[in-house]
Order: structure tokens, then sequence, then C-alpha cells
């Protein structure tokens, strides 16, 4: 637990939230800054931050309560689709620094549009040089 | 394996990609086309689409490969911050029908600014309906 983290408050029931689903090691619960209205977040009980220091197996379990949390958005609100969206670092939009998943229901009705903007390599060359950079870290 | 599947191709080599990691069960590659440059997709060697209908187990063996890139692409790239995405449905902007996770590395200078617009809920009441219809539907 960290003191100072909003997560971590609402885990411990000193901030409200509507909850969806909670196990030992996992709540589910309903952003109330919706981006499409539905969009529910999925966290670990234990505070960790961010996906990159998160022990795997804390992973493992958010990421089958997420598919969960996704089917029961797709069922019980009869979506369209789902996007799954997890930010680290405050230029990823990350607010809260405690690990979550995004879970947001998606309708042809929803008037969201994202600006997802693929862009190219220079050239051939730089795409392989990121990619060394990128395999010789993998550990 | 899809025949008609543009990643089951890239996994059985008829169509060529910057291999970043692979092991039995999942492979990571470079985007072609980045959002940011050293983007990078994780698949599983199955076919299996959306997140909704994949087996738990193969999504617990793809994030903590979406991890492992993640922590290479801070260490090697010196990235700031990492976006993990996961689309579902064309609505929410799935191109391939073969589940994936899209890593992101992120930086100051990268110049991407995704429009992530947080809405309300008209009022605590729609909330809570909303929640309902999703808590009912979870299995």
């Amino acid at each position: 637990m960290s003191h100072d983290c909003v997560f971590c408050k609402i885990i411990k029931g000193e901030i409200p939230c509507t909850r969806l689903y909670e196990d030992q090691d996992v709540l589910a619960f309903m952003d109330i800054h919706p981006v499409v209205k539905g969009h529910a977040l999925v966290i670990p009980k234990t505070h960790h931050n961010p996906l990159m220091e998160t022990p795997p197996e804390v992973l493992q379990k958010l990421i089958t309560v997420v598919q969960r949390i996704a089917q029961a958005q797709m069922k019980g609100l009869q979506a369209d689709g789902i996007n799954v969206s997890q930010a680290n670092g405050a230029i990823a939009g990350q607010v809260v620094p405690h690990i979550h998943f995004h879970v947001i229901p998606r309708f042809t009705t929803d008037g969201y549009h994202g600006n997802w903007l693929p862009r190219k390599y220079d050239n051939p060359q730089e795409l392989q040089a990121i990619a060394d950079r990128i395999r010789e870290a993998i550990q």
C-alpha cells in the first residue's frame, strides 16, 4: 500500500468507487471519467507501478480479469468492440501511479474517434537499428 | 492457423517481419507502421481473436512478453514511458483479426498526442445502472 495513492485508498475503502468485481488480488471498478460510458479500470490490490516493475504473476491475474470485464461489457452492454489501454509515465497519459488497465466498451454510436496516426521509418535501416536496440535489451 | 490471416502468415514465415523475441507460444515483432518509432506487436502463435475469446493461459503468456518488450524499450531506447494498447473490433480500431498487443515506447519529444477525452455520466444513477449491467454479465 502507498499512503498517497488514490487507488490504494479505493482498495482500502477510504475513497468510494462503484465495484464491478473483486477477488483476493484484483479489483475492477467504474472509471468516473469515462472515455465511453461503461469504461472500467482493473487494478491489483497490492501497489505496483509501472507495468515494467509489476511482478509477472500479478500481471497474469490482472489480464484474466480484464478479459472477464471485456466479456461482460460485450454481453451486458451489447458493445460492438473493446479497447484495452494501459499507460506508463506522464508522457503516456498515466495519471494515477498504480498500475491499471482501462477496459473501454465501444459502440458504433459512441462518437469517439482516436487519433491513432501510423508513421513511417525513414528507411529500412532505421527500423532495423531500432529493433536491434530493443532486442539487445530484452531480458 | 487461419489461412487468410496476415499474422499467421508472419508466424509461418510467409510474410517477413523484424522479430524481436519469440518462444514456443509468442512472437514479438516490429510494427512497420509505428505510432512512435520502436512500436512493437506481441501475438500468440496460435490463431485467436478477439481478446474475449482467447484462452486465459494464452493471455497470460502474452502479457509477460508485453512486459519484457516494454522493459527492453525503456532500457534499449531510453524511452520516457510506454503505452500498451489492445483493440477488439473495427470500431475499436482493430485491423488484423488475430489478437495482438501494441507496445509503444513514448518520448517527451515524440510529438504524439492522443485524444483521450474523458466524459461524464449524465447523473450518478446512470453510472450505477451501467455498472449493474456489466456486473450481472460477469462470468
